[in-house]
């Protein structure tokens, strides 16, 4: 729903949060901040300021007070992400009048932190974590590589494909990607443990599970929707070499669970609202969605116009004061399947969602060169080094690289919101 | 390390105890019981009965008493499985005193409470569950349906190979296993949403992860050991239908999320140390395991002989007073890597793990019709019904069906231990 909160003209009183690129009032994410000297706790961003959502509470009224009070004491915000759509939505309203309304400055501002004295922190505690396969070109490019007569599988377009990832390594952004070793085979010689050469990121968005849990049953298309809370930057680190080897027949494993980076803010799912569009990425002849993944609404606005950019910066780069250079501009819209069908799929069998859990899109690559979301792509299999400002070329991540992913959304009529980055340094492997 | 508490001599003042076929003194296995009108806490079992953790702390001396009582007032064992392995050695002799040595019935004889009135639940809370296909008689059966000059892939008898499951959907022993439906297809005709037609079982052991988190980097082999707190039963149920349509290329995913069944107790490898041996499973010509994965004590003692059962009644056996009849009984001794060598692959791309975690084996099948741990390999895929007392035949299960794995293990001079039952009764789908 689109309402006063998303206005373009309205503004906050909060220094520099006006205009702000990435976090001006009509955003609002939330998430989990450490104050020098203070526990980690929950907090809503403000221009270059966080607000603590605990203290916050006692200038809030009815249900938004008691979401803030729910996650007031907690290092993770899964007590607010469990709150009913409802109360998430007026806890949105209560900050946005604390806020933009001059009359609360004066006791809210010696609530609030630079976000520049803070570390931020994983948002959630997460139970489970899928990852899903949704960007299309994505599994196209690959799959080209490994079958150029049949690049996407025959269930592509039926089934949103997904696999568990593990919960226990998902790190704020900011995390070192430590190189891992693995099991990697080159050609016929006998397979041996060695460090990944062929590290790379997948530009995905990351979707946080809210509401109560389905305990009843699978959580019917219409309903789907609000069961996504918010959403992040997710960039799925994976080593080539070594899933080439391990992934048969049970799918990746090693190549991927050493380490997945989020972004820190939950962008909510209400201050999307206006960069929701129709799902655009079917081609004419294919299979409509089953049924169970039909829903009328959801096919008119179930989609996010999320733009996402991925960078590279190597150490030399760095050292010669050359800025990150961009790999890939890709969009949300390049997904095949929306939130609410990821949702409706994962529990069509009775599969329980928690508030917390995180789902992965799946790398959001676009149809030409300009929008890849991973070096396998770009670099054709390895096969194809792309070029660097310093002369220095890659096909997979080197010690040094930072990997930077960029999210936003904008609109005419509409201020621009952000993600805030998510951030990876590629460093030696250990021992 | 074999001691007094393993001693065939060894016996319990509790009635029943000595010689219990599952729970003698020389076993005590821990897990979460509610006895009426009391809340979820941790227990030991001893016989029919079990001794609350918490209220036995305060007989208990040292680091068995901190064990105690770091988990007395917990709904879950977490905090006892991250206690370092000497501790928990500790607490096993501290329990074996109070329940063998007669001078402590009168205090211990009120803390006891009988099993049959309690209810037995999820011994821990799950970070991560991690299913492994260590299994290679099943492996290779399974294959040989798919790809009958190839059975076995080439990286097999490499790679340890495993896959992320769901933590959320592993339950206790009892669980209702509700006939999942999701996506599947029959030969060229589009796919539909449908209950699944060919819901099985795997019958696998559960390894309960202790100690604390590798958060330095990979565990080395020879310690990779003590990373194994206890292990339990666990019931690994599929839906072969909607796994054949959807695990390319990411692997199972719908087909095993809606339900893992655990047996409640966890059996610790301490209680396990009398039926600990070589692996034999290797054949001549394989390749010798990978530096990483090899030790000389875990290739002397790594592996285990327990074994399992699994049998299974229907509701018309029921009616009839037919006792259940069995499917396979298999040997934890037909895994082809030990949990050692599971837990050094685990981690050998800095991956954690963390006390609570749970790796399945994969489906423990031996070599023969006698010896398979599924209805896939006992059907041969579903096109050899097998044939039951009542005149009924199954090739995969039907509502009503109940399917109970049976675990034990025995070694001459050592007394018989069980794990308890890990039972699922197959109920329609719902709406």
């Amino acid at each position: 729903m689109i309402d006063e909160t998303h206005a373009a003209s309205a503004s906050s009183w909060v220094e520099g949060a006006a205009g702000h690129r990435e976090f001006p009032v009509q955003n609002l994410p939330y998430g989990i901040f450490t104050a020098p000297g203070a526990p980690p706790r929950a907090g809503v961003a403000i221009g270059d300021h966080v607000l603590g959502l605990g203290a916050a509470a006692d200038l809030l009224d009815g249900r938004a007070r008691s979401a803030a009070q729910a996650v007031g004491e907690e290092q993770h915000l899964n007590r607010l992400l469990a709150e009913p759509a409802e109360s998430r939505a007026a806890l949105r309203q209560g900050l946005f009048r604390l806020l933009s309304d001059r009359s609360f400055e004066k006791r809210v501002r010696p609530l609030l932190f630079r976000q520049a004295n803070c570390q931020l922190g994983l948002p959630a505690k997460i139970g489970d974590y899928t990852d899903f396969y949704a960007g299309i070109h994505h599994a196209r490019a690959v799959g080209a590589l490994l079958r150029p007569d049949n690049p996407l599988l025959p269930n592509y377009k039926y089934v949103p494909i997904g696999y568990h990832g593990r919960a226990s390594t998902v790190r704020a952004s900011g995390a070192d990607v430590v190189r891992p070793r693995g099991q990697v085979r080159a050609g016929d010689t006998p397979p041996a443990l060695s460090e990944t050469r062929r590290l790379d990121l997948e530009l995905e968005l990351g979707l946080w599970v809210g509401g109560a849990p389905n305990d009843d049953g699978p959580v019917p298309i219409s309903a789907a929707a609000s069961r996504i809370a918010g959403l992040s930057l997710l960039n799925d680190w994976s080593a080539r070499d070594v899933q080439a080897w391990e992934y048969q027949p049970l799918g990746p494993f090693l190549a991927k669970n050493f380490l997945t980076t989020v972004s820190p803010w939950i962008v909510t799912t209400e201050a999307l609202a206006p960069f929701r569009v129709a799902p655009t990425n079917r081609e004419p002849g294919d299979p409509s969605p089953l049924d169970y993944l039909f829903d009328r609404n959801d096919q008119s606005l179930g989609a996010y116009d999320i733009r996402i950019r991925a960078t590279l910066q190597t150490e030399r780069m760095r050292q010669a004061g050359i800025a990150p250079v961009t790999l890939g501009t890709t969009s949300a819209m390049y997904l095949y399947w929306t939130p609410a069908q990821l949702v409706a799929h994962h529990t069509v069998n009775g599969c329980t969602l928690v508030a917390g859990d995180l789902l992965g899109t799946g790398t959001i690559s676009g149809p030409d060169d300009a929008s890849r979301g991973s070096l396998m792509e770009l670099s054709r299999g390895g096969r194809e080094p792309i070029d660097l400002p310093t002369g220095e070329q890659r096909t997979f991540l080197e010690d040094g690289d930072v990997v930077e992913l960029h999210g936003w959304a904008e609109a005419d009529g509409f201020a621009r919101i952000g993600f805030g980055p998510c951030v990876g340094k590629v460093v030696a492997a250990t021992r």
